[in-house]
């Protein structure tokens, strides 16, 4: 049988090559009439988006009556509306394609705030003597990792091979994990804050971990700890970070993640965090900076689809208990 | 025979330690009044110091009728009046002690470069469409380091462990070198400029290296290349770095050293580069930053000056054929 499988956004050559061989009719959105999207939604088994602002999913799901499978371009999938997802529905995110980037941009983040070039600068007695500025060491420092999936993983590979760090992990079930040298379930979080030089959230935003991270989890940090937040805004509670961050100079926040209101992720955020002499913010955009990496993330899309049509078992299911 | 050694700076209790068991006699200029330096400088035959402003070397030379060895707590010497210090004086210079923490600063302007970091705006479009921000990657990049040393080879290693950087090294010789795949001569730089996507300068600062780096090889940089200069500000020509900077915006550069002028490192310097979008200067910090580094290398010169009373062959003699 013929499978139908429509992308909402148009694919680079490498992604439609790679799906040549199988039997299936594809569908790219952007080349279609509108007249010719109600008949294609119908016919429609694999959708493959990013399920964001260029398709409104929630108002078209009621008249994809064949849908079978939601594959994300995305890594998170946080905002998709669960609610109106038929339960027979099985969505795969893309978790993983952003993992070097975005590791990349977590200790770019990380070496900016340690060697205080956040805010330099050029007197010298003012920059080393500047809780702000002073430079701290990275050189086998002890970080801690919140989340052990791909992101996490590559931000731990960089830590330990290139800076000999000692890498504590904190995932669900504190399951060991490659590149950590301990790793704890996430019950055990407040005893392994306080320990870390470095911490990275990598978290996905789910009902187990918005607003993990508030006062209590701040306020254990060591005393000069550098955060960085790659994860998702919402893991961490603005308020609190605001007030943590204003009580608490020698600790220094980097996020290019920020807090959603309405559905919409809001940059500058509504706290005054950006002006923070100990806050560093990127526009959310450690997974998107190339061209290339767009391109990466939808052909480890289609490769996923791919298993499906040969049916084998898809990577990176989601558990929507998660979310629901 | 009793050897006097001399430290112009206080030294911690660990260097003090090391030196107890030896025949020596151990003066700190900062403990002596002024009238007993006269007596302890005739009879000093072992000089420790910074011989920058904390202790005018031109002006003491003469009265030193002993001397027989300086040894820096600076790894470079380039500061050093060789043209007053005689010629059967041995200097050696403290080449290493800094090693990784300007390596890791080195590697902290290299990724704020890479990923925008130096002027963050938080407008994800603007972000991601101007050169001056866009982030580059850097996993698998060509870096090219100028000079093997202690920091060049901590660069290079950090570059291939961390990020599986391909690593080429220039030196005077070509004579291959720890962490780096591939190592010319200096004179081969103009073939190595082009090929690389970040670029290092580790260089000291002698004859053989003051504006090795102007106009020709600033224009023969990839399109996009990062540099970052953690030697000597003079290194570079200053003119040059100004005017290929300013027309070459796809370019980032990052420094840490300055451009010397009667004897003193201006900052900021006399071209107006910290006003350029592509530029990123801290106050020669990278070595400096904290109390446990400064104490180390003293701790270091104090286990050269050992090897020179014991009879051995002390590290890091300096040709002054390289200066005057």
């Amino acid at each position: 049988m013929t499978t139908t499988i429509v992308s909402t956004v148009e694919l680079p050559d490498k992604a439609r090559e790679l799906l040549r061989n199988y039997d299936i009719d594809l569908y790219e959105l952007p080349r279609l009439s509108k007249d010719e999207w109600t008949d294609v939604l119908s016919r429609t088994e694999v959708l493959m988006c990013w399920c964001g602002r260029e398709f409104n999913l929630a108002d078209n799901i009621n008249s994809m009556k064949r849908l079978k499978v939601i594959q994300t371009y995305s890594a998170g999938v946080d905002h998709l509306p669960f609610s109106v997802i038929p339960s027979n529905i099985e969505v795969y995110s893309n978790a993983g394609a952003y993992s070097v980037p975005v590791a990349e941009h977590a200790w770019a983040m990380i070496l900016t705030l340690a060697k205080g070039l956040h805010k330099p600068v050029l007197n010298a007695k003012d920059y080393l003597g500047n809780e702000i500025t002073s430079p701290r060491k990275i050189i086998e420092s002890i970080l801690l990792v919140l989340g052990t999936g791909g992101i996490g993983k590559e931000i731990a590979r960089i830590g330990k091979e290139g800076f000999r760090t000692h890498n504590i992990g904190i995932n669900r079930s504190g399951k060991s994990a490659e590149y950590f040298d301990e790793v704890y379930p996430t019950s055990k979080l407040l005893d392994a804050l306080p320990r870390a030089d470095i911490v990275a959230i990598t978290l996905p935003l789910n009902k187990h971990t918005r607003g993990l991270i508030g006062k209590e989890e701040l306020r254990a940090l060591k005393r000069g700890a550098i955060v960085v937040n790659v994860g998702r805004g919402d893991v961490v509670k603005e308020e609190d970070l605001y007030e943590v961050l204003k009580e608490r100079q020698d600790i220094r926040f980097g996020t290019d993640v920020w807090w959603v209101h309405n559905d919409h992720e809001e940059i500058p955020p509504r706290t005054p965090l950006i002006t923070l002499p100990n806050f560093l913010g990127t526009p959310h955009i450690a997974g998107g900076a190339q061209m290339e990496i767009a391109e990466y993330a939808m052909i480890r899309a289609v490769e996923n689809v791919i298993r499906y049509i040969k049916g084998e078992i898809p990577m990176n299911r989601v558990n929507r208990d998660d979310y629901v």
